[in-house]
């Protein structure tokens, strides 16, 4: 199955991701509706165009409307109303999602998930500092990267239409990568990332550091404002990976700490010149 | 004493600050006057009118003409520089420069200086991934900070020409600190952050990431791309203080690990929480 024009899209819950995915499936064209707990998210996103109709409660008469579901919930939102509704999903429907943690979802839905509906993991390498459907942006996506996690069992029409809503979304660039890699690559590149800030940031009662504070205090410490219940919970869905990349770091930071406690100007400059060389694939 | 346009002002060093400073002053409408070890910069900072004049050469004659001197060189450089020419310097010259770790060069300057040339302690936190004059760019001050780092012995007029020269130089914000606070503030805000970033970007050889990596990666890793042999040099002239911010950061670092091993999902909230509160302080 591609997608195309005569596919009803459904969006469960419509936050700043879910409805940044409506504002761009709406705009080119598609039909797209959305659950969501909040009335008053459905009210803001029929009136601002982003869905062409939603509701609140979850019916069998409505979820069954639709031919492709995107859940943009916190992952064990995701699996527990997949435990209580799939009943109500129409036959043959693909379903994805918006996770940042992929192996976790893929071992829940593989006990769970009905025969007749297939799941393609997807994640959106994209985001805010703020939340909530009123702070959703379609052009959030362009510099930003969108994964495929498909698995063995993945039929290649579903790994298709996760790839048309990629490029629906106008993310720059689309990959497929295992759940696995995705899982370690994202356990360095963000969830690494994010526990160094927060920890950075948690050191010292810092507000009078605010005048003296360069780029670099600054850049560091950009994502440690951060939603402690979805991060927490990520955290501790990809904890085996997460914990492997900590363990990398410290082994990294403590190499350099004695390096500097032994006054030893060789090993730090050899281990800055390896920093410098890997930073020059990031110049944009 | 208070600067003033008759007052000729010599640069040592005539890299990117020594430059910036060099085009920010000569605007001004002061003599400014350089020496460097390569004659190929002292002729960029005559030819772009940076300068009035300089040489390669270090002389009684063109050092003595000069009521103040702005060294713009690597710590230990600067304290080579005045063990071996200071007998040049004309009596009640006011020196300064832009070192980035206070306390040693203080304690060096102890030893040494003669009585009748006073120091006096600043510190442009301003900088770029690039060096040498060719690079330099009064512009890069206006965002920044500029910290006098004067003593118990500094006399009222050294502290008024170096706030003289944050105001020619028009640095955002001019404060002054003790030596010992500015080198404990700078082993965090700065030193602590470029620690951080070596190790995270030494972690893995991660050309292959480069597709996946979002801002979160990059921003963290920006100063990554570090000088070896300036940054080897001042972290080992401040180590006592860098450590002591190393183990501080390590603390944090490690029980915010031990949460996550433990599932301790209220912990880790606890910690989003603060760091979250405490970045809002930085918020532009």
């Amino acid at each position: 199955m591609s997608l195309n024009k005569n596919n009803k899209i459904l969006i469960v819950g419509l936050g700043l991701l879910g409805g940044s995915y409506a504002e761009a499936l709406s705009d080119k064209g598609f039909e797209v509706g959305a659950l969501d707990v909040k009335e008053s998210s459905i009210e803001y996103g029929i009136s601002h165009k982003l869905i062409s109709h939603g509701q609140v409660e979850v019916t069998k008469e409505y979820v069954s409307k639709f031919d492709v579901i995107i859940f943009c919930l916190y992952p064990k939102l995701f699996i527990e109303w997949i435990r209580e509704y799939q009943s109500f999903i129409k036959p043959n429907t693909i379903i994805t999602d918006v996770t940042g943690v992929k192996k976790w979802v893929i071992e829940e839905l593989d006990g769970i998930l009905r025969e007749d509906v297939e799941y393609i993991g997807a994640h959106p390498m994209a985001g805010k500092e703020v939340y909530g459907v009123e702070n959703s942006s379609k052009a959030m996506f362009k510099p930003a990267n969108y994964i495929i996690t498909p698995t063995s069992k993945s039929s290649s029409s579903a790994v298709e239409v996760a790839r048309s809503i990629g490029e629906l979304l106008e993310f720059k660039t689309i990959v497929e990568l295992t759940p696995e890699v995705h899982d370690e690559m994202i356990g360095f590149l963000s969830q690494l990332t994010h526990c160094i800030a927060v920890s950075l940031m948690t050191c010292k009662e810092s507000e009078h550091l605010v005048s003296y504070t360069g780029d670099s205090f600054r850049d560091l410490t950009r994502i440690a404002k951060i939603n402690e219940n979805l991060w927490s919970e990520l955290f501790i869905l990809n904890k085996e990976e997460l914990i492997n990349q900590m363990d990398l770091f410290l082994e990294q930071f403590t190499n350099l700490k004695e390096a500097i406690n032994n006054n030893d100007l060789d090993k730090m400059k050899e281990i800055m010149r390896l920093s410098t060389k890997r930073r020059s694939y990031f110049d944009k």
